[in-house]
């Protein structure tokens, strides 16, 4: 069986997030039955990690094994046409067998989009969080620089699963401003549970001046979910990019 | 009674274009219907133009008479709770009795949005035309050239509507490329009936290489809609400002 890599982007707005379920369409039920009308294989495609339901990617990576010898290429259009408007693989290509989208990630980046204004946004609705509160981009970076690094983020992983090691290394994470548009990037070897929307929401609570950056800290080191603020909404997290060793 | 004036935002995919009709829902509709539910006043909504079925807007410009005290800056958010999701008054405010969204309008600013890559998009599907030729885009703009200034844009105006003046002056316009997104801003004192889609249809065969830019100079000369490339569709298109004299 040989093992094809897919780039994936989509808009998770109309799925009940990335993981087969019972209860309506995934992401990764509609790319296995595109699989299926394509190659007549029946295979698990298996991602670098779920997505929550209405959060969107950019670049998505999943794989899956077939016996099919259409040329590794050629498989991102021949998926499309049995995938709905919002589910596109961008790119294919045959990987090598010790490949697993999961298993051989190094590391993750998100994006977390905002519109900061009086008025909510018309066009893009589904793809942000409107903050009417007025944010200071400068707070929210000067909080920001304290998750750098590696530490124990209990504080921002949802309480619902996990258990066992909650020690992440975030490698680069910033605000940046574009008129009402407030986008915020964040690199790293992995993330919790809701991480990214836990991180967000207290964020944004610095950033409106609820609190300050020094009790920033002081929620990161309680390592205690209840200490952070609310999370954000699904809608406006990206997952941007999977990091894989050179060469996979 | 006091003139209100409305900047406008929304996503056109679902809406029969600006004006109301008997077919579908529309813009305008939304916006006359938003007004009379939260002032009682059956006022029409003037916009500064139409724009067509799946034809998004960043700040169309409209505004209606009403005898509602209401502060003007606060009917955008008083409107908003009456609109659907995809329609946002972005801000609203009192103008002067003679200002006139269409007829006090200097000029209007359109941009066009192309997916240029193999393989479709899925976030902004409905936002975009994919073209997945190869497009130059210094042949785009070589032949973007000589549409600047004045000109009889004939070839690229709906053979549909229109007769009469065909002259239009355009002040700049220019294609960018950032990755795969090439995207074509315009700017000009106004557009005939589908100028921007029969100018951007046309360009992109220039950026194909199935037409040179002489060759588009010619069409331009020969004020024969049959003589211009396709009509791009209507996805690609936002309508981003609508210019006023200082003070309106």
């Amino acid at each position: 069986m040989r093992t094809i890599k897919l780039i994936i982007e989509y808009d998770g707005s109309n799925y009940c997030g990335w993981q087969i379920q019972p209860n309506g369409p995934t992401i990764q039920g509609e790319l296995e039955k595109a699989v299926f009308a394509l190659t007549g294989n029946e295979s698990r495609v298996e991602g670098s990690g779920r997505t929550d339901s209405g959060v969107h990617a950019l670049a998505q990576v999943a794989h899956f094994l077939t016996d099919s010898d259409m040329p590794g290429e050629a498989f991102s259009r021949a998926l499309n046409a049995h995938l709905p408007k919002d589910i596109s693989v961008r790119e294919s290509m045959e990987a090598t067998g010790d490949f697993h989208a999961r298993f051989s990630a190094l590391g993750k980046v998100y994006r977390y989009e905002i519109e900061n204004a009086a008025t909510r946004p018309a066009l893009d609705f589904t793809r942000v969080w409107w903050v009417s509160w007025e944010l200071d981009e400068n707070l929210l970076n000067q909080a920001t620089l304290y998750i750098l690094g590696e530490h124990d983020f209990t504080s921002f992983a949802d309480a619902e699963r996990d258990g066992g090691d909650n020690i992440r290394t975030v490698e680069r994470a910033e605000w940046r401003r574009e008129g009402r548009r407030l986008s915020f990037e964040i690199e790293g070897n992995g993330f919790l549970y809701k991480m990214v929307r836990c991180l967000v929401g207290t964020l944004v609570e610095v950033g409106r001046g609820k609190i300050s950056p020094d009790e920033f800290i002081e929620i990161l080191q309680k390592r205690d979910r209840t200490a952070a603020g609310p999370t954000a909404p699904p809608a406006g997290l990206h997952l941007v990019r999977v990091n894989y060793p050179a060469g996979m």
